[in-house]
């Protein structure tokens, strides 16, 4: 099947906002062996939006849409694609009445603006978008299968993932089966991971006709292997084996299998089957540790809490580092990450904690502590760990590397998987 | 003049990359006047590369191709681009005397490979890639102009600033100027923007030609003004008499103006400008709010530091949050606000301070606080302001939207801007 993805929008023609719609939805179409031949973008404007959608029918067999679905007036693509497939719009009950209740929980009334958002080319079938108020579209026109989504990407996926991915495969005429396990690594640059196990793919030992690839998502490496067979158990098989092959290598940088895991995620759940509590001291990373531990529901069950010392009246005032250990060493010191650690392990309590004290940078380094220096304390069941680190990278990825060496710390004393 | 502006790539096409050259290219060409109304992407395909370049010659005067001019054999979009413009490959000594210098600097021969870099389409000019070995190539075809450049964004870029863009200006018939201004703004829905300003776009009211559009990021709305005119002085004074009266309307959510602003950036450079520090104490949001401020480069001006309070034992040992207080109202209430926001004011003395304290959900919701209540608490030099709100949304969503709350209030402090 020939996939077409279209963009409408003037702020992704104005090159006012990335489109990473198109990217999520072709390696999702890929990834289930269709065939995205067709990249297209135009502004909000009728006749741009109406020659697309029939050039799109000419050459595709699925038109994946996105953008154009909001409240606004601006927002045109359902009406534009009703006339260019010549149907009424008509207001779909269910579209309407998840509406209707949504804008009642936050206690607000239907606008014209957000009714006309129920309206969809008769004959089509709505997707009630349970992560936004726009629903999407499917309408089936000179054999061809046209999906409309809004552009917002959360909303987007969420359609794609759970209505219209499956709908498109229900079509597919043919089925090749897939199977795929993504291995999320850290600790380990992309070059020397392909070193350690570009052979098994060469040579083709125990990895059947599976396929590897690596996605960088600093700092993370992930490893994505892919199987593709007619028969579904030969596909699993294969990707088990290579999988097995693969961890056999680089086992000890793989903090967990799936699309779907975190390290943060890995390590709330972790924590909970190990009946341990943490808690942070953070300078330097100014609270993207405990943010990212609390992203994870349910994380309250293992995180008790964190202070970000970010000035030193805070490291002294209520971490009780003693003034002299700044005075004689400076923040960012083995000694003043070892009195952070024991600080808030005394204020806090937890089983395991860490503090981290360095310059993010850009500015703020000098030649003995160049921006990028961190050192990294745990005390983790009353043992210490005090190490320096150097990552001179941009700010807010600086912060994500050294969340990770933290996670990666505690995940090591949970015990095996 | 009409742009398309067209991928080509296998890579960009299966989702391995995400392509950022097309919104480069199409911010810069629209600073300039270009209407960019075409976005297309296609395989690494002979006959999609065809088809694209007769289409783009169809519709648009102007064809950025960026994509395939490498030196593998699956790089062929110049050989391709000759064989539909009907002429011959030539060398062009320029770009092959570049080439040859600059392997040589590296120690190395011209192979074949490199070699094929320096054909050109007979007829065509060569811009020589100081960034790169691909030089990008011009061509005229059917009255249209067709640019080449490599896909690597670096190289890209230096070819376009250096030699395209000029030669496109250069072929301008007339010369539109182009004014934009953002509007960014928090605590108005995008429909109720929408219905405060429509009227004055819809009867062109002290608007002139210029145009409106609404971008959402959660859990801010921006406001694109844009203005087109052959005189520049019309259309800046067309865009600032709109700007006047978009901000006459709806002027009191817009915290600043600029596409690169961000409310933590304006937030730290008004605090430094009134001399104001500034400190948190954060349940819910879970270090999310210093996070945000400490993204800012510089913000440890007026940023002192942060409680994270997850757990009760942390307000009631770190923040000094009356145990009775929790025990009679619960940790979510506007009692433990105050307590909170107090503790963390004498335990850090900032002039501002802001406590948050609420369910982020999607569990641990009650029927009389369900997930999605917060109470939000600053004292600012020495005055308390104490509020609750309700946002049924995603976790991330939920600690973005408070973080916002906290930042509008405090600047809010800060004076006029």
């Amino acid at each position: 099947m020939i996939v077409e993805i279209l963009t409408i929008g003037d702020e992704i023609l104005s090159g006012d906002i990335l489109d990473t719609n198109k990217q999520y939805l072709s390696e999702r179409a890929w990834s289930h062996g269709l065939s995205v031949e067709y990249h297209t973008g135009v502004r909000d404007e009728e006749s741009r939006i109406a020659d697309a959608l029939t050039r799109a029918a000419e050459r595709a067999d699925v038109v994946l849409c996105t953008g154009g679905l909001g409240p606004t007036m601006d927002d045109f693509t359902i009406e534009v694609a009703a006339k260019t497939f010549g149907v009424p719009l008509v207001e779909d009950e269910n579209a309407l009445a998840y509406l209707v209740d949504l804008l009642q929980k936050r206690g607000r009334e239907l606008s014209g603006n957000n009714r006309k958002q129920a309206l969809i080319p008769q004959g089509g079938t709505a997707f009630v978008n349970e992560a936004g108020t726009a629903p999407g579209a499917y309408f089936p026109w000179r054999g061809k299968h046209f999906y409309f989504m809004p552009g917002v990407p959360r909303e987007m996926k969420h359609l794609f993932e759970k209505f219209i991915l499956p709908h498109v495969l229900e079509r597919r005429p043919s089925a090749l089966h897939y199977e795929s396990i993504v291995l999320k690594t850290f600790g380990e640059t992309e070059a020397a991971l392909d070193r350690s196990i570009a052979d098994l793919f060469r040579d083709r030992v125990n990895v059947g006709n599976v396929r590897a690839g690596f996605r960088v998502s600093f700092p993370e490496i992930f490893i994505k292997l892919s199987a593709w067979d007619e028969d579904a158990r030969k596909a699993k098989a294969d990707l088990e084996n290579a999988r097995a092959a693969v961890e056999e290598r680089v086992g000890k940088f793989v903090y967990a299998r799936g699309i779907d895991a975190t390290m943060e995620g890995e390590l709330v759940s972790r924590l909970k089957a190990a009946g341990k509590t943490c808690a942070f001291a953070e300078s330097c990373t100014g609270g993207f540790i405990a943010n990212k531990i609390t992203n994870v529901s349910g994380a309250g069950d293992v995180f008790l809490g964190g202070v970000v010392s970010y000035d030193n009246q805070v490291k002294t005032g209520v971490l009780n580092v003693p003034p002299d250990v700044i005075a004689d060493h400076g923040a960012v010191s083995a000694e003043c990450a070892e009195a952070m650690v024991r600080g808030v392990q005394s204020a806090i309590g937890a089983d395991f904690s860490a503090a981290v004290t360095g310059i993010a940078g850009p500015t703020g380094g000098t030649p003995d502590k160049p921006a990028g220096t961190v050192h990294v304390a745990t005390l983790c069941d009353g043992e210490l760990k005090n190490k320096a680190y150097y990552f001179p990278v941009p700010r807010e990825m600086f912060k994500s590397v050294v969340a990770a060496v933290v996670f990666k710390r505690f995940l090591g004393r949970c015990g095996p998987r």
